[in-house]
């Protein structure tokens, strides 16, 4: 099943250099998810040829503009499309506020649906969940109140062991529970369960972990994650800056990434001041070096 | 003296075949000003490398997104440079708050003063003026309160005569009334005005007439106007989606530019729907052959 994070927009507050603002696009087996929406993400959207109509959620991390200034744009370009689906948007306090004013100032009642799902506390939330896996947020530390978003397929049940399956002939139920991992009696024989079925693949999952100063305890949050997406705004030579303005330098993403075992660091956010990405890379992966830059339109698959 | 229209961008609400929605430098003497800004218009003027910071006058003809929402963006982006010299903002009742609310969620005061000028009426109103050229607003008619901008060079003075600049030995004052066009006597004689000085340059104009359906008393407004841009949502064969959407059709834009007798009209925000723009184009032509598509990245000079 396929699991995949693909980049849209990977600069931070300023656009410069053909860099867009934060924007992802999350898929997770069959589904699509937009994270963070900043100015011309349904431009950015158009040009990798993404159809926008498949985003059912949008997660907004905070209120700082290059995060969500192109939401508006897609939430009129829904309606002028007709849209009939619900969209469902997660973020902070306000943003509602933002969008109603907007549309009221243009006399307009949107064919569809809005429900915003406000992501309150700064504890873990559930924000969406199917038989198959589970979106949450959890706090990082910015200037106001941001959240990551973690994405984390659940425990699939055990597959039947190809080399049986011709004396497969119990019932379903017994099937079930041999699938569980429960061994069962049938017609007087013991089955085990790590015989007719084989373990299922490890759950993966996804971190997005926002706008944030570097801090120890985020890897609490996003402990054994496959691949996690850390911001490095800065290189170390402005770490200064970076805590000043609660950001982080490639070298403490690298940290970061090494610090939870992740299979693969993705870097973004970058400064205006850098033109040239290499240097970030390379300060990360004397770190950690499985880092990656996240480039405007490259897929990253777990 | 320059004055010119840069196309940023030409589409109408939804962003389609790499066009984006409207925005436009106008360019008059040593100044240049922004009319519109749709989505995405830092990342246009990034593109064709105009300095965002040249400007100190923006003009927004109404409050539908496309023709606004890139105005937070470049707002923010000034403030994120450390702009230091005030930002007028000139549009309909809304504006400021919405900008206002975006601030505020973001903690955000501005390192510059940003000056809000209400477009309020919808009667004529002069929004600023030099000695050397006037622009004013002009009301329009669509779904929500819509102005248009004119930009229009003063008369000047009549210029000294070359052929006399030799013999030219009077005070400054007996000058200045020949260049008004007043005769004088100086030391018993008559001096004429037209002997003295010649006519100077007839003052230019241009006016963007924004989103607006077509109706022929908007030729009151842009009486004489060497350029206008008109805009031309549809072609003819839409004409009654034209006129529920208050919108106008590439055949009416050309009948307004005809009726003013403009030297060149330009016609844009077109729909979405038109890959191809050169039906609009020749729609047009049909009955004003002086009209031009307004092309992103393309200058017409007055």
């Amino acid at each position: 099943m396929p699991f995949a994070v693909f980049i849209l927009g990977n600069n931070s507050a300023i656009p410069a250099h053909g860099r867009h603002p934060t924007s992802q696009v999350v898929q997770i087996h069959e589904q699509q998810f937009l994270v963070d929406c900043g100015e011309g993400t349904q431009m950015q959207l158009a040009k990798y040829k993404i159809r926008k109509n498949k985003f059912d959620h949008i997660f907004i991390s905070h209120l700082h503009g290059d995060h969500y200034f192109g939401l508006i744009g897609l939430i009129t370009s829904y309606h002028l499309l007709r849209r009939d689906k619900p969209l469902h948007v997660y973020g902070p306090k306000g943003l509602l506020e933002i969008i109603n004013l907007q549309l009221s100032v243009s006399n307009t009642t949107l064919y569809y649906e809005l429900i915003f799902h406000e992501v309150k506390s700064e504890s873990v939330n559930v924000l969406f969940e199917t038989d198959e896996y589970i979106i949450s947020s959890f706090p990082v530390k910015h200037r106001i109140l941001t959240h990551g978003f973690l994405f984390k397929e659940k425990r699939e049940l055990r597959k039947i062991n190809p080399d049986k399956i011709d004396q497969l002939n119990f019932p379903f139920q017994i099937i079930a529970e041999l699938k569980k991992g429960n061994d069962c009696e049938w017609e007087g024989k013991l089955l085990k369960s790590n015989e007719w079925t084989l373990l299922p693949a490890k759950p993966r999952s996804y971190a997005f972990c926002a706008d944030t100063i570097y801090h120890e305890e985020l890897k609490n949050f996003i402990a054994g994650c496959d691949m996690i997406y850390h911001e490095a705004t800065f290189m170390e030579e402005s770490a200064e800056r970076a805590v000043l303005t609660f950001h982080s330098t490639a070298r403490q993403a690298a940290t970061m990434g090494k610090l939870v075992g992740v299979k693969k660091l993705l870097i973004g956010h970058f400064s205006a001041k850098y033109e040239n990405l290499q240097p970030l890379l390379s300060e990360a992966k004397e770190i950690f070096s499985d880092t990656e830059l996240a480039i405007e339109g490259t897929q990253f698959a777990l």
